[in-house]
């Protein structure tokens, strides 16, 4: 193995030195983190006549406004109009309301510290490092979120009496059939005109590596698979590859196979341990400010001195005044909020369309998941509920909270909208029932959160088409004279709780340059 | 979307349908776990005159023994040679003692929950089925560890001034460069003979999906890379691909790239909360049989009515009879105590090789790595070192215990092996600071536990040679008159707590066969 690693290199070195065009200097340098893309804000501290913001929306973005604001000296009231502080960072237990117009439910989970749901951002990326440096400064404790779970399912019901296969059975024989293909090809000579024989045998026993080839380069099977049989204290057999046909009879590939490659979505991923509206405790620990809730917004007039906002508090008319405002109210829902916004700023508003995400949850009597070698993770299945997620946090515990239903695909996402809760649960175990048997047994109570009918929301995941991206983003980015519109609704990065943030840090340096620029004037 | 998607699968219901030869009901099955392989063993309970079992080593193995033996009525007794309980389950904390042969270590880390270090088994894997079932029933608290990080470095000290890339951007390099080797081919009519129009362009889309190519076939960068700039309030711009040369001039794609994959190491795995020793101490906890440490073993007798062990405690032979002696203690250790045992079986016992697998650890006082956006997981480098663990407890803590080298190859194992402890220190702080700028600088001590000079063990990682696991395995599996042989050496599995079970599982159904058999004759 030695001597073999050790010509490898030599030869690597000889193809390292042969001139070909490189651009390594630049590509292996330590890449700047997202955090010195968009860095947090730094906000010059007033002194003298103080300045007022009125922050609209107690969401993560208007939170961290907020946050901001005050510490740099600046007067500052947050209004919301739902009783409850958090937008959609929203953890749903026992008791709790679910707001949903027309369809108001009430969570009946156990009281228990591992029986939650986080109905909107549940998971937290390593990359997100605006969101991560305030969780530190606000001590909020994070633990691992388990997104890609190699144990979890594929399961497609139109395919071989929709029995499902895992997820890691599956991978090894893409991964096989892939570099197969590529390996034999080069053994073939396919590939000569375009490579050396020396890159040939690299790039052989490179795929060999990455699909856990014979030495002829061929995939019969292999551990990362799962034995067939032994292993442990019997000589391993290796199951039978899946072959192609069966590989692209399956959405899983097409779809999903590659989810957690992506920038956000890889490992680790982390959660706040106990629900991540901890996140949001954290900021209202740290807030002096008022924070008014229960307070719809009923107007946003400007004029060249300042900002008035009237809202609604109790069946009661207040106005209150300041020389700006931020506001994470959804861009669909301001043009119906009393204004006086420039004719381009409320067309822009007017572009982004309403964001379809919603989930449902089941309470389980028992983890069954777990008896299934699953702990934590996602099964796909191309049913409309598409996704089944088992919770990172308590295992071994007797009970669970599974995600029952979180569909990417609008058809999906609009069925379940449409339908009532009882309907949704209804579907949610009649479908979990083709991946787990007995599923719906196990089910003792159930919620669902359809942003898109949620008051005061009415939907997540603001959707931007390119010709509105193109069109409006720089526009609304900019305030529009002193209102300044925030929430991960400006970013490109919806409904993330990073865009959130990030966006907050937006328009916070913009303010904090302009109010310099006006006091060193 | 929706619409191209209906076209995809109403293709593929077509493909489905063409009548290749499937063996998808096999395939697709729920494929039986390794539980179900190796079962947990049922004994019989005992009635009536007492069997008397002697086990030496107390290590996961010997305790497995020891609980399911004790709860079906047999008389043990564990003697262990060591001062301590859990053999190469071994959590070293401050004040610990790390027993190496001439060069003891005391360690000085901080008193600190989360500062620990599993110096020998670290990581639990989903499918280890039969470990889990033991932690689950002598409630110890899991949690997951983190082993891919796509955050994470892959490091070479040759290669582009020795400067690490990210994991996940040599990853989607990696996937662009080979799918886009597949999708242009198949573009270009190169597997004309092999696959269908109909397949070809099958591929050409899953390649597409797989390597995030664009809709022409090329890989131009992906945002699964990272960004080059923007992706919050600005447009993301992506990073210029890594190029072949490039990803071919590194080790990771040849040696570890994958490593991921493997049934024992992907995602997830779990550890032991506050340490995996608190697997032995749900051991000892439900163990009510008396384990002897500090006690040798000197010689091991048997003749046709029992086995007698004679040990040594403080400077006093003892002797101990039983009916049977199941034993631990390292192949290798074995034909050095006193026996009469048959030649065949020692010459199987001294056909196993010493593993060599050695671990380092380093208090770090400052958790660095997180403000790389690191949160556990693996950082490989082709130094002598080849792995640095970041903890997979404690985000955000002050400081943190880093594994600071895990070699797999012999020649880097023995390297360190054969250095003192301060040396080893050293040699980890230097090639640290060549993965993170002023590694050393963060180390407030450190200790290294190399299983090979560990007094009582010399050794983990029992080394079977082809030859060897032709020759003796199963001669070995079966006792050797009244003595058995446990351990993960006895496994498919060694150096992982699953083959010590599985090892356990395999004696103790053997002796119970054997028990009552007699007892019925």
């Amino acid at each position: 193995m030695d001597y073999s690693r050790r010509q490898f290199l030599n030869k690597v070195g000889a193809v390292a030195g042969s001139g070909t065009a490189y651009q390594i200097s630049m590509l292996l340098g330590l890449a700047p983190s997202q955090a010195e893309a968009t860095p947090r804000a730094k906000l010059t501290a007033l002194s003298g006549d103080p300045v007022r913001v009125i922050i609209l929306g107690a969401g993560i973005s208007g939170l961290v406004c907020a946050y901001e604001l005050e510490r740099a000296g600046y007067e500052v009231t947050v209004i919301e109009a739902s009783p409850r502080i958090g937008g959609r960072n929203f953890t749903v237990r026992g008791g709790d309301v679910i707001d949903e117009m027309g369809h108001r439910q009430v969570c009946e989970f156990d009281t228990h510290p591992n029986l939650y749901f986080n109905a909107g951002p549940a998971r937290i990326a390593a990359q997100h490092r605006l969101l991560l440096g305030y969780c530190q400064e606000l001590e909020v404790a994070l633990e691992y979120f388990m997104d890609g779970n190699r144990q979890a399912w594929a399961h497609d019901p139109n395919f071989a009496d929709g029995k499902p296969i895992r997820a890691g059975e599956y991978v090894a024989s893409a991964r096989g059939f892939m570099t197969e293909l590529v390996a034999k090809s080069i053994k073939r000579g396919e590939f000569d005109k375009r490579f050396s024989d020396e890159d040939a045998e690299l790039i052989f026993e490179y795929m060999r590596s990455y699909g856990d080839l014979k030495p002829n380069g061929s995939y019969d099977g292999s551990s990362r698979a799962g034995y067939a049989s032994g292993g442990m204290t019997e000589a391993p057999t290796y199951k039978t590859p899946l072959d192609f046909q069966a590989l692209f009879s399956n959405f899983f590939w097409k779809s999903r196979m590659s989810d957690t490659e992506g920038w956000d979505l890889c490992a680790p991923m982390m959660q706040a341990v106990g629900g991540n509206d901890n996140i949001v405790k954290g900021f209202i620990r740290n807030i002096k400010s008022e924070i008014i809730t229960n307070a719809p917004v009923q107007s946003i007039m400007q004029d060249t001195g300042g900002v008035a906002v009237a809202y609604n508090r109790d069946g009661t008319m207040q106005t209150i005044e300041a020389d700006y405002c931020m506001t994470s109210i959804p861009a669909h829902l301001l043009p119906g909020i009393k204004n006086n916004f420039s004719s381009e700023y409320l067309a822009g508003l007017s572009s982004l369309g309403r964001g379809k995400l919603m989930k449902i949850a089941l309470q389980m009597k028992e983890r069954f998941w777990e008896r299934e070698a699953i702990y934590g993770g996602i099964t796909w299945t191309n049913q409309t509920v598409e996704q089944i997620w088992y919770p990172s946090q308590g295992i071994n515990d007797k009970k669970g909270v599974v995600l029952g239903a979180y569909p990417f695909e609008d058809e999906n996402q609009m069925a379940l909208i449409r339908m009532t809760p009882q309907q949704r649960i209804d579907l949610a175990m009649e479908q979990g029932s083709k991946v787990h048997p007995r599923y719906g047994d196990y089910v003792e109570s159930g919620v669902s959160v359809p942003w898109y009918r949620m008051n005061f929301m009415m939907g997540c995941g603001a959707e931007w088409s390119e010709q509105a991206r193109h069109q409006y983003f720089s526009l609304l980015q900019k305030p529009d004279r002193r209102h300044y519109l925030i929430g991960d609704q400006i970013s490109y990065h919806t409904s993330w709780q990073e865009g959130a943030v990030s966006a907050a840090q937006h328009a916070l340096n913009h303010l904090n340059q302009r109010v310099s620029a006006a006091r060193s004037a």
